[in-house]
């Protein structure tokens, strides 16, 4: 296209994200229209992207980080063909794929969910690492970010990740509009202070009037010829580009323009240029998945291991037998044992360093391209990266995530090593599987079964080794449990999961030494739970005691309830967790002082029988 | 104190980390023998520091970022005679205040939890900003911070935050050992990399040798000198200094030495030199805090109001009441409506960007010196901060978070803008208080009574204005609720919070209609819950529906369950919450499609009232 023809372009897409934020009554024209014209350029260009086969191994990958300029997007796709008119139009409204803020669920165009600032970069640095090292087809990642979002420490994790990747093949581009939500930026139009911390990071920093489509597309040509390390295009911008009553004011964020008709006039009016967008090259996928035999590791009966251990090494199987598995650690590999795979699959191991934001974001952008992703850290510190997780739920991400060290289990290293709330966070996202095993060959099955569950998938593991109560050959379906001990005569039913198991175990024996059978069950799984078992233990016993190394809410106890919540009779119910704020101390004097080891539970049992109520 | 005794205490601190992790058989010596130079000149030379008056206003304030190293600081507790040998040997034992990871619930001298890392430095600038913006009795901040944990980004939010703010009173000192856990940094003994950033951030950086003690004392001077900025030391250190079977190798973090009394003799053996810590200047605050009337606003019934609007207005209210009242907002104060504070007190308003982690931190700092911190930005981006809750929690401090555009209700801008894992997140945390509104008066009242709470209090408000539905001399004591219908006939319970109460009231209306009454409680206290008055509905109607905006796990449901969780005969249960993945639509449509809205209420009554079950 010649300039003029990209001139009007950016024009195009500024009148399509007013017309589409006046329809919807609602969304953020004017932070489209600070970006119109790199959009316009981008598209015309250099994008090689073919809409009609997204999953076309060597298309280019957009990543709108800047998520609530969604306007600009759709009046791109629809500049491009993706979309028509008529569709453009369902903006924001009931049932329509062009949500407030653009989901890789409704859109097939769309990487990555964003909406919340400072993630796309982090998830198009992950996409740029599978290109690089494991797609090695070519295609270029291009993220368009706002300048507010810089101030998000995820945005330097991802800085820092993608320079010390050698990520040549990403592209960050800067709308500098200076204007947030509220208000100026801290840099306002100082490109030259965001270009000196992205060189400090090791960046090719282009710093560019963002509204010269010329300079713009030279830029772009820059970027793409740049070696060895990744690009940020830094351009100048006004918010409201184009029409006056808007054009760099504050206080219309995230507003429709008060007079669309006479801003589209501004513009030039309604146009319909199409825009023939680069096909990307031939490719086929270098990678040929291989799919093999899946040898887990088998641990005897009797034997003490840790589930951690477990996990590293069926890990390590898991990788040899399928070709799509990767792992990524936030530099505790040698703690959560990810390293047995780091060193079976050297170049399916992604060392994060201690960033867990752009752990998990890696994780997100590997499986936007097909990856299957292990992500492990300490669970505690796995709440670093809640948001990060919440919106990889979004997305419908298949991401995988092992939390070790979980509970006051973990002994001397006190509180802030112990994951205490991480079933809470993991459970309380949208169609997740929160799974906890309590032994060795446990671990190895679910390990292996969580790859074939949708969305995001959580294990919990254990620091300390625990006796192995399961067979090799025993099966553990996601959603399913153990019951572990069972008699006629049982009095109230135990429900344990992890390293609870084995305590419960141990109550359920000094009881029956005091003639008070119980039921013992293992509910591994948390999320979904076994609602069938848990009712006949419910109808069976009348009574059900739940211990956890967790804090009483949004744990096993709540898990519980979801077998009851149909308005059927409810079993009594009590619930042993760690109500305390622990200190320091030895495992075993963590779990008694938090009340959930085995003398505990027998006791609660034994009030429960003898009085009704335990409290 | 002379070079010499400076070398010999730097020593002396060796071997008491050592001794220390040898006697708990657990800890982390080598990563405080590379900081032991940095800390023996720091607090023989410029730590102004009254051991006996932890609270003095003019003490200096120094934070462990790298909290792992908890045994250097209780060397050098020892040092300055604070703590004696008998009670360095307890270290990481039940029952004693040296854990493993300091916490200030035990020590008077630890300003806050540390252990997760990138948390400190984020703190830290929190309490320079009190010293400069308001305490301004001239007492400096020092942090030590490993360098592994640079790779995290709340470190850069943390860097943007101090610099943007000029706090010469603040110096990080970065212990460069160059090995993290699992081994090699990315950046080595590369000080200049690290350099680069801090510059480009705008600190004031200083490269020095962390052994050499003269050097590191001329450093510390130039720190202090250093005006209108903050000061970085980057010092190359060696992990393991000054035994030669740990030096500057890998795999022994976090591990006592293998020979200890080797080691300390090699380190020239048990010593007991004793610092004179230089005493702070004589200062009383400053700000003599007011403490005045409080004239909260007030709504009429019937009213259309936000609860956003109600907190925005009530603690402006409170900040004109009390001078300790502080507030901090992630740069959306326009939607929170903390800009009604910002407007009415700007010297006690801190904006605090697009930067949700720094926001939570800098409010743990302002807490850490007695003021009392209100955090405001959407729901949904707190879970961006969940780790630094998690460590506030554990420090038990008393912040007072306020999540705005909770759930479904906001409407048009989709699932990444919807605080719909929230209430599960922090009901989760320890002692912690979470409280819902559905009315302004309501809000109001809450947003004062939350100050008096202990530890983390959070409070959700709508985007969406609603019905003013209480009067505004109605109190609303936090563990409280309120029944807002009941009948001697009712046939089940309704029990809703916040935006879900309305819902709840109108579906009261068509099943009274249906000659079906149903109880209505508003329970806006989540955590705590009112037993009482739920097991009184209990026994009155046998079942309760409970209606979240919200997801299923982890909320208001679970909540309700605490009331009966001793063992006693429980209601039937019917829980209605978000189950799906929304996009796009009106706030009505999205309360709809969720099931949430007085017609998927009134439905479920009808069908657990004829049926006994509702699926």
């Amino acid at each position: 296209m010649k300039s003029r023809q990209l001139v009007d372009l950016g024009q195009q897409l500024r009148v399509d994200s007013v017309r589409a934020a006046a329809a919807a009554g609602s969304g953020h024209p004017t932070s489209s229209m600070s970006a119109a014209d790199l959009m316009a350029v981008l598209l015309a260009h250099h994008l090689r992207y073919d809409f009609e086969r997204p999953a076309h191994p060597a298309n280019d990958r957009f990543v709108l980080s800047k998520g609530h300029a969604s306007p600009l997007l759709y009046a791109a796709y629809k500049a491009a063909g993706a979309i028509n008119e008529t569709e453009l139009m369902t903006f924001r409204r009931l049932g329509s794929r062009l949500e407030g803020h653009p989901t890789p669920r409704r859109l097939p165009w769309v990487e990555t969910a964003t909406g919340s600032l400072g993630q796309g970069l982090p998830v198009g640095v992950g996409i740029a690492l599978s290109g690089k090292r494991l797609d090695r087809v070519g295609y270029r990642v291009w993220v368009l970010c706002g300048d507010s979002e810089l101030a998000e420490g995820s945005i330097w994790e991802a800085a820092e990740h993608a320079a010390y990747e050698h990520l040549d093949n990403l592209t960050a581009i800067v709308d500098v509009n200076r204007l947030g939500q509220r208000g100026p930026t801290r840099h306002g139009h100082d490109l030259d202070a965001y270009a000196r911390r992205f060189q400090a990071f090791g960046w090719h920093t282009i710093e560019v009037d963002g509204h010269d489509v010329d300079a713009v597309d030279r830029a772009y040509g820059e970027a793409l010829s740049t070696v060895g390390q990744p690009t940020v295009i830094l351009a100048r911008t006004l918010k409201g580009k184009g029409v006056e009553a808007a054009q760099d004011r504050e206080g219309l964020h995230g507003k429709p323009l008060k007079d669309a008709d006479e801003a589209i006039e501004e513009l030039g009016g309604v146009h319909d240029i199409r825009v023939e967008v680069q096909p990307p090259p031939a490719a086929r996928m270098l990678h040929a998945v291989r799919t093999g035999h899946l040898d887990l590791p088998r641990y005897e009966l009797g034997d003490q291991v840790a589930t951690r251990d477990a996990f590293g090494q069926a890990l390590a199987a898991l990788g040899t037998a399928r070709g799509d598995i990767v792992a990524l650690d936030g530099e505790v590999s040698d703690s959560t044992r990810s390293e047995y795979f780091a060193k079976e699959h050297p170049d399916r191991f992604f060392e994060c360093y201690i960033a867990e934001q752009q752990l998990v974001a890696a994780a997100v952008g590997l499986a936007a391209r097909g990856w299957v992703p292990y992500v492990s850290t300490f669970a505690a510190f796995l709440t670093r990266a809640h948001d990060f997780v919440r919106m990889a739920s979004i997305s419908g991400s298949g991401i995988n995530l092992i939390g070790s060290h979980a509970g006051v289990a973990i002994g001397q290293d006190g509180p802030s090593q112990m994951g205490l709330e991480d079933l809470a966070m993991f459970r309380a996202l949208h169609d997740s599987t929160v799974l906890y095993p309590c032994d060795a060959n446990q671990a190895a099955k679910l390990v292996a079964a969580m790859a074939g569950c949708e969305g995001i998938r959580y294990l919990r593991t254990s620091r300390g080794a625990s006796p192995v109560v399961y067979g090799p050959n025993e099966e553990f379906p996601i959603g399913g449990s153990k019951v572990l001990r069972v008699t006629a005569q049982d009095r109230l039913t135990l429900v344990a999961a992890g390293a609870t198991v084995h305590e419960a175990l141990t109550a359920a024996d000094l009881l029956a030494a005091d003639g008070i059978p119980v039921q013992v069950i293992d509910l591994y799984s948390v999320k979904p739970v076994d609602r069938r078992t848990l009712r006949e233990a419910a109808e069976h016993t009348g009574c059900l005691i739940t211990v956890e190394d967790h804090r009483e809410e949004g744990g096993l106890g709540d898990a519980v309830l979801d077998a009851f919540l149909d308005g059927r009779p409810m079993p009594r119910l009590v619930r042993l967790a760690v109500r305390t704020m622990p200190g320091s101390a030895s495992p075993a004097e963590q779990m008694h002082a938090a009340g959930i080891d085995a003398e505990s539970i027998a006791a609660s049992a034994k009030l429960l029988v003898e009085h009704a109520v335990v409290r």
